[in-house]
């Protein structure tokens, strides 16, 4: 689960992929303007790149927001299809602009480096599960796909079902303090995802407890609906 | 599958939790303000209870009915994940309110032991499902939930996938009297689910008499994509 | 899989179903106007046929659309719910409507009879799907579901997970002088599917160019993701 594939593609676009959340990455170096004008991107950018998961989409957009971060590339569309292959919560669909090709593709290739590390806090059980992400400074796609304020500590806390995740919210807000961005609820600012996401930013020891509480709670709750969740990648909130 | 999990949980919002649709029910006895700020709730108690489930709506909202019913409590929010792990229908949050948090969570165990009899009119093939509730009294979850008028007996008859629903929505009201409040179908009224739901009210005999219709002509048309539909429990409506 | 089933129903409200997609076709000679008052139909015929999946809206719909093409029928409402099974796409709910109900059954049976056709173009592998779709002549299925121009060539190009959706569209439109309909992605177009869809129309060689040269890079990008998609029924588009 853990390789990227070994890939000797024959379609130019193609940047890498990761069988992790089925997730793939391509550059379009020149978009047809008739293509370019249907996309929903903030700024036209002629160079896109395109990360594009079945499954995940917090950690393919902190992923990516290290992408942006490392190279000279914006993030102009964060789109939220209802996926995860029967699971409870999104897929992800993220385009970048640029001027260079190389630029783009860096970045992708960047992100997807970053995506083994971004799904260390995700935890699966038969029944759920649960995520966390947590930076010290968060980036455009942060912004952008998640509404963390550029620049600042950012957490995330997400618990399916989605009433573990009002637990899990109600709890990192206790913890430490912390500002608020918004939760998501399955009618409220989901794509129906069975997901109750908690949204935080401020400073940057305070995000992290409240992130690391959140998942504490969480870890129980989501065991009372039998087995014990479990990450395929090493944590990396400490 | 039909055991409630024996559970030695050290999280004190722990109230219960049902391998009956991945079903968990935890209270918050007093919610972060900042949280309460977030949620989409009717009324700001601080005491609240949840309901959340993988699979299943209908039947979370009858359960819950139940619980309101027996308690000083109140629904304040229902919302609909596109969930079922990977069949046509819906999850749920249930959010309920009250003054004492041991009420709440009484509310919350009232649902817990409902749900295997609001499961019993529930029938699954590898090909959809059918759903089939009744009331002879509504209360206040199936009035916000189902649009159900409080105090007048309640029919719910579903059918997935969806023209299946149609055809028992037909057959339901050429059976009987009743009052349609809706007809919900997958891109109006659902969150995107592959369900044709028809939600009716009135006389309690001429209410459970179309629900009963609907139930035939939909177990013969859903058997006829492969195998016969079956309940996990036994049917209550009878 | 390719067997339609051999029914002796006792609804008279059948019509004929398949395994393939989990496909049902019905008709309700004449509906309860309590219930056509609910429905979201263009036009409201006491008269309507069903045909209803749980995988796949694209090739329901071009069937259908050789349905109305070959009867006396109008093709009434499209409806797309996020299904496909745990899949990354939608299923369908289609409404037709006419004067006479042997009409109606026959335009659901020309339909069920060209499924396997419209699913001939449709590739699967453990990590998304493809769909291509193409017909010289729309009609008023494909317009009213699909955006197509009734009378001109239409062509369906679409990819899943989404990103591959948008490099099939981009080589698509790079190929052959064809216009734009919409470009459908997950946040827009869509019941929130993980699929990328580009819709054209123009000179029938044009589109059929296009469509080819959409589906020959997204098999290999999504190849790239594991195994190599396959069609569960013969390629139509040449």
């Amino acid at each position: 689960m853990d390789n990227f594939l070994n890939s000797t593609s024959v379609v130019p676009e193609f940047v890498g992929a990761s069988k992790a959340g089925d997730t793939i990455g391509m550059c379009i170096p020149s978009v047809d303007p008739l293509l370019l004008d249907q996309l929903h991107v903030e700024k036209k950018y002629s160079v896109i790149g395109l990360l594009s998961a079945r499954t995940g989409a917090g950690p393919q957009i902190m992923a990516m927001d290290e992408g942006v971060k490392a190279t000279n590339t914006e993030c102009i569309d964060v789109e939220w299809p209802r996926d995860t292959k029967g699971g409870g919560g999104h897929g992800s669909l993220i385009i970048i602009g640029g001027y260079d090709p190389s630029d783009v593709r860096q970045a992708i290739t960047v992100a997807l480096d970053n995506l083994h590390r971004t799904l260390g806090d995700v935890y699966n059980s038969a029944a759920g599960h649960l995520e966390l992400q947590y930076t010290a400074r968060a980036a455009g796609a942060a912004h952008l796909g998640l509404g963390a304020v550029e620049g600042k500590a950012y957490g995330l806390i997400c618990g399916c079902p989605s009433g573990i995740g009002v637990v899990m919210a109600d709890t990192a807000l206790k913890t430490a303090g912390v500002h608020v961005i918004s939760f998501a609820s399955p009618s409220h600012g989901t794509s129906f995802s069975n997901e109750g996401t908690l949204h935080i930013y401020g400073d940057s020891g305070a995000v992290r407890q409240s992130v690391i509480a959140g998942r504490e709670v969480g870890l129980k709750l989501l065991s009372q609906l039998g087995d014990t969740p479990v990450n395929d990648f090493p944590a990396y909130i400490h």
